[in-house]
């Protein structure tokens, strides 16, 4: 039997309505031939609720407990499920973590799958039930029930299919698949109809929120179609693949912007090794995340040192430097609060060149300024003015055509 | 380590400061240097919201996934009560009927308790921590979620108490015990400091609603004191505990009144045997609970039969007795619907005898008229009109002197 799993998140599910259009959706596939497993999230806003219930007991409630208490929102959408599928004439049968023993290390609230007992699921798919699986959550081997953190449905539902052998995980959500760039900033966006696992992976990392890095790496690991589509219109998505010949025709796939940032740069910092460690090793203790390190050399001993943050981690990171600034000797500091970041992320610039010049020259017809300036192999980016980021966006997405879909684009645009 | 169970159901744990009270309750007995394992119910309407929730999908929910779901409400209160104890300093863990392994059959919604892992509790306790259990839920065989129905968080604390060893189980409620009548019937009712097993069961059978007959019979047979104790207040309730000497200088413990009966009479049914099951095996079939049967002979061939059941069943029992009147031959059918019934319960009643002279005294001098009488070895009914039960209730207390604490009643009240 071909397998299909299909992954409904918290707003696909947050009323009866929107369930039965769920369960309408597993039907179909059934009705195709498909043995159906659907992996849901908490309904709506459950998962909030539950942890403003837990906050109001205690300000730092113990991981296990946490993990104990938003498993039951996955929980209660899958019995639902369920229970919605049985009124339109459909066998199902919902499984909790625990239940098809998805095995993940005891790191509470960000576990990591080790395995999961396929058989049980394959037992009720033969025997020509809808399976429906609680999204988010697995156990330790300890019985403890564990959470895989932000994003976890998506990684329950692309486990699963790797699991189960399914070509394809349907990943539904309330936009209808993946977009050259965020439609709402720069408005003739176009849905993408296949972008690779590097490229995602590249654009989520910059805050293309719609399917989270882990699930993305398993799609890519264990070979996964990942399909995400809307929950609302019955229209093709965005399929998430591996590279293909085509893509490389194209220079880039897409465009993301990050606002909220800040730069720190650390002038005349003692350019000996180890120092840089330090300060990053400290920042960590802070829990400051950290981004685009840049480091350039202004003399034999002294180098000026810069990295982005997220403008809501700057206290933290002010006060981390304060307290090692004796330590790693340094000139002077530098802080731009201000800072937006507009990148583009294509697997075409393995092998074509020339999408720095393209993307600068951008930038420079819309008199945008370049602050700095990082790349990767399939990515540049660019930090600007937070006031010019829109405008920035708009310049780099019209140069590389991102408003027109691929096949319509020039050759090396 | 002695160990303790104590019970908090849905209003014992409604809110946060309702939990944080069931917390400081479990530190109390920690203290005090018992092992302490509490079970919680699911808070307040939880489970009347997720009720709701599941007919909107499906009119006839399957039960299995009724229990997945229902099964949700209580891990949320003990996850949560697990937190509250924390931020007051205590280490708490909490477990799922999974989780201990608490195996019950694989009757959905009214599973029946076989076995529990104690082990993994005592282990908990062991290591100084407070254990904090999900009521009213179980696993089968097969991993499936089960619940063991109305009262189900009581069965599951008296089970617990049984399968730990523990002597005691403190069963916190909105009441401070049990009352020789109804408080809110029979104004001055009093507390019982204590009550057999057996009363207790009569009681609860008869509609005073303070402790599941289940969660009493796990107390007898297991041999665990049963205490009902408000959780609001700090002060002794009643102790549930096998028959000692001193109940037996009592006639009457307490007494019961239940609402809302109707009566019928099937006169001059024909008294063949296998008649009257043939009647009562029809009822079942639809469904209706029939109580207090009273046959008598009228003439060598026919009988008049009558028997009691709920004002709601009253349309099911006229359509089943319907279907098989010429089955089963009578004469005549005769209905009441404004039928109540007034009880009185006690120990005594097997060794002292006046009880029903002294019944029957009270309801004639109160003008009462009795429609007819049941009795069991430990409990004497009269069923009265509706109109005169309330006054009929007050006269048979008053003539037990159930308004004052037992050692101050007369002998042989």
């Amino acid at each position: 039997m071909k397998i299909l799993v299909q992954k409904f998140g918290g707003t696909s599910v947050e009323n009866a309505e929107k369930m039965r259009r769920a369960a309408k959706r597993a039907i179909e596939a059934a009705k195709k031939g498909f043995g159906v497993v659907i992996v849901a999230s908490a309904r709506g806003q459950q998962t909030d609720v539950l942890v403003a219930d837990a906050y109001e007991l205690n300000p730092n409630p113990p991981k296990r407990e946490m993990d104990q208490l938003l498993s039951t929102g996955e929980i209660q959408s899958v019995s639902l499920l369920a229970m919605a599928l049985d009124s339109m004439g459909y066998k199902a049968i919902s499984f909790t973590g625990a239940q098809i023993r998805m095995l993940t290390d005891s790191v509470h609230t960000k576990a990591r799958i080790k395995s999961i007992d396929a058989e049980r699921i394959h037992k009720q798919l033969n025997e020509g039930k809808i399976v429906v699986v609680a999204g988010f959550q697995g156990i330790d081997e300890n019985e403890n029930i564990t959470t895989l953190g932000r994003g976890g449905s998506d990684t329950t539902a692309v486990a699963l299919a790797a699991a189960l052998g399914a070509k394809e995980c349907e990943i539904y959500t309330d936009v209808d698949g993946v977009y050259t760039s965020d439609p709402r900033i720069f408005k003739k966006a176009v849905k993408l109809d296949q972008i690779s696992y590097d490229e995602m992976l590249e654009m989520a990392s910059l805050g293309a929120g719609v399917m989270h890095p882990r699930a993305v790496e398993f799609g890519k690991k264990y070979d996964v179609t990942i399909h995400v589509r809307s929950s609302s219109e019955q229209v093709d998505g965005t399929l998430i693949i591996h590279e293909v010949p085509q893509m490389e025709g194209l220079l880039v796939s897409g465009a993301t912007i990050q606002k909220d940032l800040a730069k720190i740069g650390l002038l005349g910092i003692e350019n000996v090794p180890g120092n840089a460690a330090k300060v990053f090793a400290h920042l960590a203790k802070h829990k400051v995340v950290v981004n685009d390190i840049i480091q350039t050399e202004v003399n034999p001993d002294k180098a000026n040192l810069s990295f982005m943050i997220n403008v809501s981690d700057l206290e933290s990171a002010k006060q981390a430097i304060e307290e090692i600034k004796n330590e790693v000797n340094f000139e002077n500091i530098f802080i731009r609060e201000d800072i937006a970041e507009v990148s583009v992320v294509g697997v075409g610039m393995r092998t074509h060149y020339g999408v720095a010049e393209k993307m600068f020259g951008a930038l420079a017809d819309a008199k945008v300024n370049i602050d700095s300036i990082t790349t990767s192999e399939i990515r540049i980016s660019c930090a600007v003015d937070k006031d010019q980021a829109e405008k920035a966006l708009e310049a780099v997405c019209m140069a590389f055509e991102l408003d027109r879909p691929a096949k319509l684009r020039n050759k090396n645009s």
